[in-house]
């Protein structure tokens, strides 16, 4: 029997290559197995939350999405970057120049953006032009105290037809160029975990996360002292196995097989 | 008398932000004195050598722009990237793939680019689309040997409208991207001031860089055993006078002021 799986009382879901590959405007597709699986999790009786970097649209447009493919799956069980940067901007006083996809903007509506003080980046995609990413930099160079804040720090991502560059590259261009470190709101931030363990009120050791990012799922995770399973689907490739700083708790081929072995774990459990 | 003027034979000018501040498509403009400057360089009988990053244009466009501009210069004076990368394509049997300024293209026209085995990119400025940058991406990341060439590694430069992000910040994207490190062909590469050195036939002793860039330019030229001057003019800011890493052998309000001290000094040389 996986160790990774006894003693587990609650699941931590990446989205984006666990449930679906992305696909752009094209739309996405569902992963084989997955809306079982997370059916399966639900009838179980174990807890359930969803951590997602996705910062291509706000949260209840993600979630309509994945209803969509069939996933049940409501807004309130979702731990995504957009909810808890602008609560971040709120409590700190920050009024952000946004660099992000279009559709993540309504996020921003109760948000202060005049004469900013620091600059949000997430998951731009197309927006993420010369020109564009030169204003934010204008923006960061002009600030006597330079705040960058990165919704995630991805390198990339899989969409279906092809890998695709993630907000993490645009992060580091925006580093270097100001020489800033930016401040990263979702995973691998520990304060991201911990906030969607709290919200399913379990411990570190009594939960599992299942992400198809050998660094940010796994290695995020884990240093909170979360267990990690990494799933071969999305953006996996063969080398995240064999990864210099991180080792997944166990390596499964898809969800559905992450849920068959943890399913029978929990059926052992005494 | 300023220690950095004595005994100099050579002079190696950075041209972007000393010669000239660059504008885009509404072209740039000349910075005061340096026209004048040039051209006293030459009556002193000092070895002249211009040691640019520019990666927006061949190396003839580049001369003619300067020459507009009312500059001394000919295009066997120039130390460019664009030159220096094709020979080392040449050499190691590289056929790139390239994410250029379109004025750079004609500089590969000698270069096979079929089947790409490596990356190359340079300031390509508008062509840093998020599509562009992606393509680069897929390429090195198909590469089972990834290589990424950069043509500087500047973090930004200055139009006459502000400071515009440089390739250096794109080189960084790709780097954390793929997890690669690049090849830098331009300063602060040490190959490519010995270059300019060799055909001046003078040693490192003997030559002092004046330059805009506390990085590449007076950093790099140092680490050759180089003095290096850095001027208050183009993309300069109060704060390089304070970098942590490096410091200049001299700090000037511009390249006519450079000369003034250079010339003096060497007018007093026994």
């Amino acid at each position: 029997m996986a160790t990774w799986a006894t003693g587990i009382r609650a699941v931590l879901l990446d989205v984006s290559g666990v449930l679906y590959d992305s696909g752009g405007d094209a739309g996405g597709t569902a992963i084989q197995g997955s809306v079982e699986a997370v059916n399966r999790i639900r009838q179980s009786g174990l807890k359930l939350r969803f951590c997602t970097n996705e910062s291509q649209a706000t949260r209840s447009q993600f979630v309509r999405k994945l209803r969509g493919y069939g996933f049940n799956i409501s807004e309130e069980e979702v731990t995504a970057p957009g909810p808890a940067v602008t609560r971040m901007l709120k409590e700190r006083g920050l009024r952000p120049h946004l660099l992000v996809h279009d559709d993540l903007l309504p996020e921003f509506d109760s948000v202060d953006t005049s004469e900013p003080n620091c600059v949000v980046i997430g998951d731009a995609a197309e927006n993420f032009s010369y020109q564009n990413l030169n204003k934010a930099f204008q923006v960061l160079l002009s600030l006597e105290n330079p705040i960058l804040i990165s919704l995630g720090k991805g390198r990339y991502y899989k969409e279906t037809d092809g890998l695709m560059l993630d907000v993490g590259a645009y992060m580091k261009a925006l580093e270097y160029a100001c020489d800033v470190t930016a401040e990263v709101v979702g995973k691998p931030s520990q304060q991201f975990f911990f906030s969607a363990l709290q919200e399913m009120g379990v411990k570190p050791e009594e939960a599992v996360m299942i992400g198809d990012d050998i660094v940010n799922d796994i290695g995020g995770a884990q240093s909170c002292g979360i267990r990690a399973v990494l799933v071969r689907t999305g953006k996996y490739r063969l080398s995240d196995e064999h990864h210099a700083e991180v080792t997944a708790d166990g390596y499964v081929d898809n969800l559905a097989q992450a849920i068959d072995i943890l399913l029978s774990s929990v059926a052992s459990d005494p």
